[in-house]
């Protein structure tokens, strides 16, 4: 750590601590900015920084320019909506709302082009369904998900990775979103803390921060994790669980090689930190295949695995997949018979079928050239700016520095209205910081989309507002 | 209130505010059962029941025998599990875990026989929507729910209720146990009351206890309810909200007249306690239909409407609706998308076929039909017994008590051991009390299941084990 980072984590805690010990409490006022900082003799910044990160993580909140406060105990604060006789507690999704803009250039959805996925050989497989289940619609799924599907997934797995797992420890989600979601209700509560990639999956973050964790951060780097910073976290904050997104991480499409995969389930077996594993992009790589994931390097059953098959099978059925061990699993049922009794059978069903089938591989590796193909194209177009980033070896994004701290948060309201839509950096960080990235989709507009798009969004970052209009004329 | 209740809640809430006010913190012991009754001149059951109804409300728990314990604030208690890295937060499916049994005489499961449903028919239509949108596999749905299926039920709504929704205030969910799980997330937090009936819906109940809610409750009789008991409760606990099955109410049966709507709806907006309408048994009557839903009397938003439709047209598919003013609307989207992102829009595509076409009245009146004379089988075999229970008008349940205070929890083991299945009464109650009554349900089992099954039952309630074998030899 360098040595603002360490004055910042020491009015940080300094703060959260008097906080947690009630020697300031609930709707009290926090020392000024300029009080704290004479006091901790920290430059002003420091404690302003410690201040927006209790903040963000609902600890404490800000009343009209009056200052800081002690935020309600246990409890995210009131929102006043337009009806006086509701108040709801504030949650947010931040991806959702910037998908909520219909855009001609979207490079904000970490999705699949539609055109991209097997449609036509999926109906064939919803038609033979209905032959072989006659009841399907008039049936629910167990909790855990339709157990012939869940053995054909283990079998997968196994085939795989050489591990071993068995139906019973395979639980069936509507897409990973929701996997994500049961884990944090089974195993965080308000004001656990967890550790997160910094950057990392905006839904994530969300998700966590909804359930009430405070949320402390590792960096990602092209060459993984720094051990020693993880080891210190998890030694200091004792975190909960660690959500991890190691192999093409979204947003940067880094990997955390082998070598530390081993080490790391090591050490969250030592500091008993769950590994939330999100293997998502795993299949889609385009030269050489990933390592193996952590979990198959876990003997002690400290890892939750969660493979999403949504995005490049079938984003319509909605079927991911979490493998845990049974005191996990447990749990995690419990929660998922709260949250919908399990998923729809047919969409389990159908699923099962397609992917019993030799054509899945077929798919797989067609997609798997298309979209290199696409991030080409994008980098391409990208290659005469000064921007920076490193190119992926597999995933469906680019993870971009955009120069002289250009804030992306500006940006985007511009962008959306020339009807490109991207993720600013902020969004994908827990910390709020990361303010000049960006997180650009290369999956699911065309080649061409992807050629006038990023055209028009280099413009609009670094043009001026005359080249702006010149290229609108090129273009008519 | 009877003299009882009123000590009753004179100890709680003693010891309640105590806690809450931090007199008594997390983990100090509380007074022993003699010691605080000598002390505050009650009874020593009372201060038992007291202590009972906040350990299960997890404000307290017990430590060994050595006595009662505060909780610690704002989380519930950690289970230790068999893998000694991880401790999980305890959360319970009462109901999901009697369904977990498979049984022949399945009377718990307040679900429609499969053979009632219209499967043939759903698959016609499954063909039609691959026709209709070839893509459909290959995209998911906004979170909100498909547009085109919203504006048809928003159509129906009106139709069938003569009040107006549009669109934007109607949500599709995964059935309504995730509507109640949403509803859950986005207005109760730790520590929150809730209003719900005594007795209610098993599901709920776990639902908003796994959120942390303090369940205070009101009666619910044949009649509807005592509004003077409801003002009570809204005047003293000021619950965030009210969840009630008013129509066919699960387990009795019972449904609130046309009367009190209005006026329960006045009440609610007084003292701003949002109404949780689950709707899901309202198109399941015998001879008329009951009164409208209170939400059409509700001019201010404070009525949220779950309309499940899985029950009696497809549980394959797990389509539910949600009403609500676009202010509860806008948080309960946000839990949505971190939820699941949106249900599937195959299932939302098939539904919207099926549920605008004649055939899901012609369906409806079959079913009404099919329910009624297996309700009166139930019934008819009953008669011989002196149990007590109120033929219901609607819905898929019995509900009925037993006499001399046999306690249906001691029954269940040995009659899931003859293969028969039933829910509990102390199950399906708040407060956990309850516990000589049962719900069987009749809609599941087929007619000769019904007569077969309940006879057994008779016998091993009322009966002796000679009559019991004496039975057997009869079948055979």
């Amino acid at each position: 750590m360098t040595n603002g980072d360490y004055l910042f984590k020491q009015v940080y805690d300094y703060v959260l601590h008097r906080i947690e010990r009630n020697e300031w409490q609930e709707e009290d006022k926090l020392p000024s900015v300029r009080k704290l900082a004479e006091e901790m003799n920290v430059h002003r910044l420091t404690v302003l920084k410690a201040y927006q990160l209790l903040k963000q993580q609902n600890r404490v909140y800000v009343k009209d320019k009056s200052g800081y406060f002690v935020q309600l105990n246990g409890r995210a604060k009131f929102e006043n909506l337009d009806n006086p006789l509701i108040s709801v507690y504030t949650q947010k999704n931040h991806l959702s709302e910037i998908h909520q803009v219909p855009v001609s250039y979207n490079f904000s959805q970490a999705l699949i082009d539609p055109s991209l996925l097997p449609n036509l050989f999926l109906s064939d497989y919803v038609k033979k369904v209905f032959d072989l289940y006659p009841k399907v619609l008039a049936t629910y799924s167990t909790v855990q998900g339709d157990v012939e599907l869940r053995e054909v997934l283990c079998e997968y797995f196994i085939d795989q990775y050489k591990t071993i797992t068995t139906a019973d420890n395979l639980l069936i989600t509507t897409g990973s979103q929701q996997a994500i979601h049961l884990i944090a209700q089974a195993f965080v509560k308000s004001r656990d803390t967890i550790l997160m990639e910094q950057p990392s999956y905006s839904a994530a973050i969300d998700t966590f921060r909804a359930q009430g964790a405070t949320i402390v951060t590792v960096d990602i780097h092209a060459d993984g994790y720094d051990l020693e910073q993880v080891e210190f976290m998890m030694k200091k904050y004792k975190p909960r669980l660690f959500y991890m997104n190691p192999t093409f991480h979204n947003p940067t499409g880094y990997t955390v090689p082998a070598a530390q995969r081993k080490q790391l389930v090591q050490l969250a077996e030592q500091y008993r930190c769950l590994l939330i594993e999100d293997d998502a992009y795993h299949d889609i790589y385009f030269d050489q295949a990933p390592p193996p994931p952590f979990y198959t390097y876990d003997t002690t059953g400290i890892v939750i695995y969660v493979k999403s098959f949504c995005k490049y099978i079938s984003p319509g059925l909605r079927v991911a997949a979490v493998i845990a061990q049974s005191s996990i699993m447990k749990p995690l049922l419990v929660v998922k018979s709260l949250a919908d009794n399990g998923s729809p059978l047919l969409n389990q069903k159908i699923f099962l079928h397609y992917f019993s089938s030799p054509r899945l591989q077929q798919h797989v590796e067609k997609l798997r050239i298309a979209l290199q193909i696409r991030k080409e194209i994008m980098e391409e177009e990208l290659a005469e700016t000064d921007w920076h980033w490193t190119s992926p070896d597999g995933g469906l994004n680019l993870w971009i520095q955009l120069p002289n701290q250009k804030s992306t948060d500006e940006i985007l309201p511009k962008s959306l209205k020339q009807s490109i839509s991207f993720v600013p950096g902020r969004v994908c960080d827990p910390l709020n910081q990361l303010s000049s990235w960006v997180r650009l989709s290369y999956s699911y507009a065309n080649e061409e989309q992807i050629r006038k798009g990023i055209r028009k969004f280099i413009n609009l970052v670094d043009g001026n507002h005359e080249t702006s209009s010149c290229d609108k004329v090129k273009e008519t």
